[in-house]
């Protein structure tokens, strides 16, 4: 695996790495060897059925997921459950473009749904954990799109789902949305087809796409507070600038990249016509029979509910 | 003055034309010539009190105003009203970075302010049209802009005001916006800092800022209840490409660039070192002594407040 500074486990970690082996992909490729890098927080019951497993958002890793909601007395407290963070595909601590070998590296990786993140997740928590149910997944943004591609999948399994500010199937909107951020990156010519030797060929690029996402990704209200200044910053521009294009441009546009793939397309309903109505979501596994029950209503714990009412307020 | 097709009389007139003649502007630079583009329709009383102004958004000119509000029975009545709508400078049909001589044209041209806009559709109003009152000066986005400061700098002149999305002061967060707009643009190779042959030379870019013009220019709602249907379009992407790229493809990026650079700025409040509370407002000139009276309260026709209403629903 080569390396950009930035994916160090001294910056996101410590993670422990489950070697899936090959994996055949939603898409058809299969690859070589697919690693899933997570991290875990607390200790599993003897009963086994107090794990909580949190899939990222994009670009992030488990260290913001960790940062953001688990702690003692926190939304996810390791004192009463085995929280495990599970890295997506292409995040650039799992596998992902800029660490895997020719010739699936670069911009030659190949595209990623949320289904696979949510298959080898499986395999990771039953096959390597030994773990059978979930005592809540949850996650926001991409994380929520793999919370309800769980509990469509596998819903025998998950106990309770809490999908924070994302889509069961993505709209035309945030479609678009994501598309400007790709093409953000794409269109400054250090990205060379994804063949760039530098992630810093495309700054300019990861710049622009630092912007885009300070616009869509905060709130109105966020601005309009100057919630900046709790973050430690005296003007917007030194938050765009000292913050947000300081983050991004320390990525690689090629897992960038790869997650806008999968961001764009996720979708619980690809098995049945695209119907998301009540009992359409009939799948091809008898473990789904159940997946209508997860349409409309779904659980978080209490704490998790105050925090996804703190985000969205 | 030079061609660009897409600025055509034939598509986007009739319209008269007012030399303005020499003209200093905010930033200090003094124009040798300013023409100001208006149409109008309905006739003036013999009051002289019935005339309506109407400047125009970001990008568009007379005709679209007039497509979306100036009819009889509609929110602006020719039958009873005199509606003036002028273009704002750089939108393509008054004077414009792509219609002047140099070195005032192209990447040349200078700065522009909304006052500058307001400051010579008060020349048009006053010395070219011999009015001395308006009944309701009218605008949205960059129109409102316009409004609140014609409201701030003439208000015994201003009899009602109907800002319609838009700031009195324009928000770190909306600058940001545009500022994503101006980079999609400038990006691109072929802009070439403004020195580019054709407008077509930089049609990439402007696909680009037209495809971040589609994800927030419009609602979550537009895209959610496929709005885009009622305007003909089978597909999100045929409005996309039909539509808004075919749109924005056809237009001058250093026009663009005029007006994305002046909407950033705007400010009523320039004059009153950025204080916009109730009596800060005093300006340098006696005909702003009541300018406080339109920091909160703004009152536009019935039928005005109604299609306000419907866009803002």
């Amino acid at each position: 695996m080569k390396e950009n500074t930035y994916y160090s486990e001294s910056d996101h970690g410590p993670w422990h790495t489950a070697n899936l082996g090959e994996f055949t992909l939603e898409e058809g490729m299969t690859l070589p060897e697919l690693n899933l890098a997570y991290a875990t927080h607390g200790k599993l019951n003897n009963a086994r059925d107090n794990a909580i497993l949190v899939p990222t958002w994009y670009s992030g890793t488990n260290k913001i997921m960790e940062q953001v909601y688990v702690g003692p007395g926190r939304a996810l407290d390791p004192e009463k459950y085995f929280v495990i963070i599970a890295n997506q595909i292409g995040n650039g601590i799992s596998t992902s473009p800029h660490n895997s070998e020719p010739p699936f590296n670069k911009g030659s990786f190949p595209n990623i749904r949320i289904a696979d993140d949510v298959r080898a997740q499986h395999k990771l928590i039953t096959e390597h954990l030994k773990i059978d149910t979930l005592a809540l997944v949850v996650g926001g943004s991409m994380g929520a799109q793999q919370t309800y591609e769980w509990a469509v999948r596998y819903p025998d399994m998950v106990k309770r789902a809490a999908p924070i500010a994302g889509y069961a199937k993505n709209t035309d909107h945030d479609y678009l949305y994501a598309q400007t951020l790709i093409e953000a990156i794409t269109s400054d010519p250090g990205y060379n087809e994804g063949k760039y030797s530098s992630h810093l060929d495309v700054k300019e690029g990861l710049k622009r796409h630092a912007k885009i996402w300070s616009v869509m990704g905060f709130s109105t209200e966020f601005f309009a507070q100057e919630c900046w200044k709790e973050l430690g910053f005296t003007s917007v521009m030194a938050f765009q600038t000292d913050f947000m294009e300081a983050l991004f441009t320390q990525m690689d546009p090629n897992n960038l990249l790869c997650m806008a793939w999968k961001w764009q397309r996720g979708d619980v309903s690809r098995a049945s016509d695209g119907d998301l109505s009540l009992g359409a979501l009939s799948y091809q596994s008898e473990d789904l029979r159940h997946a209508h029950r997860y349409r409309y209503v779904f659980y978080g714990i209490e704490d998790c509910q105050r925090e996804q009412e703190m985000i969205a307020g």
